[in-house]
């Protein structure tokens, strides 16, 4: 589990003064890396290794809007792991008010370079048991 | 239904040399606004009369991937209309190839200008009319 | 000289309820590669062959702000070429009114797979011809 | 002068393997709102008050590229100021290297909610002594 704060830049919003829909897709990926990076296991070793992580699925539930200068707090956890599938799991918090703004989650596959399905354990190990343990209870 | 045609955008690629897969979510606003213009009732008049119409919720399944210069047509539809929440499905086709690239559905609620929730019925009887009529079978 | 329209999205505005300046660099690209295919050498085969065209310099005048569902004209048309420099211009029009919203210039050079410098004359004779004849008076 | 610090996002990268060049437009912004924010007056008080501050024009002298995941620092100081124009430079480095990769200046007016040009002398004075402040050498 792994928090990763961030304001709602003013390119962000839309003109019903809100942040638009699509940017908290981008946030999801701003917390998952940070929190791949904090496990030690960064996006950038994983592509140096010849392998990327393609979203294959997205759900995203949107409970209040944001705007403009907000603090947003995103808790991003491993939901789901089964050596060929990664799934997070996130709650986005307005740091100000403590409410819940969104819940969502993502869905990940890993591809070799030739665009081919990999298993973690056999072409990154290393990687294969930090997610094993991050589905520990 | 309806069918919006678009080419992907060279700034819309990433790194790995796909579309980035937050960009399917404008296209699927771009699709949906083509739609209720087609129908008659744009969201620019929407808005004229003091609604708005945030997103309450995504789903995006991701098929295949997609890059620069490819041409996608997305066929989008009124999935479910009850008066107060309003969801769309769409289904991304790779021109060249007829493949599809990704299926999804987002839902809508109404809003006027203090955030209160909407009864179209009331505020927008003749957009209500056109959105009953679209999920006839 | 080519001339490359597309409409504003809802996306792309922001909560002063008009155009975020930043998403006219993104139509300069699609006015420039739209020219570009036109002319029959489009960035897809120059990337094919190799070759790459990072921005070096970009100059944007804002003259008049424009919102969602605006049509915008964009004229774009080569300024100078030297063979290792290439500069478009671009004159932006809403096409409801006439009048100019934007002005700008965008410079590019050319660097092979490597990083390094190319001369499109050896690199890409057949782009280097077409680039030649398009500033002519 | 202040400082504005910031890792590029993946989602920020585009084919070539790089940060795509419309993206510092927007971290432009991020570093000139810090800025305001430091001084004390920040961009959602000016709007607050009901004047907003659109770019008119724009200058980007790219000289290095970046890429995901480096770290950029962005100086930006107070350039000019006429009391209804004002203008920001800006330098971003490389942190990890020192390396200056861009240039830059952007100039903004005043607005008042009708779009009619403001004097900040009279309509926001506090913030007119702010800027006078700034530009002093």
């Amino acid at each position: 589990m792994s928090e990763w704060t961030r304001k709602v830049h003013y390119y962000e919003t839309d003109q019903m003064g809100i942040t638009h829909h699509s940017n908290y897709v981008r946030w999801m990926e701003e917390a998952r890396l940070f929190y791949l990076d904090e496990m030690g296991y960064g996006l950038k070793r994983l592509e140096a290794e010849g392998i990327t992580s393609p979203v294959v699925d997205l759900h995203c539930r949107y409970l209040r809007t944001t705007t403009f200068d907000d603090v947003i707090r995103i808790a991003v956890r491993v939901e789901a792991y089964t050596g060929v599938r990664l799934t997070f799991s996130y709650v986005m918090t307005d740091a100000a008010t403590g409410k819940t703004v969104m819940t969502a989650s993502s869905s990940h596959c890993f591809l070799s370079a030739r665009g081919k399905p990999v298993a973690l354990r056999r072409q990154a190990p290393a990687l294969d048991a930090l997610l094993c343990r991050a589905i520990l209870p």
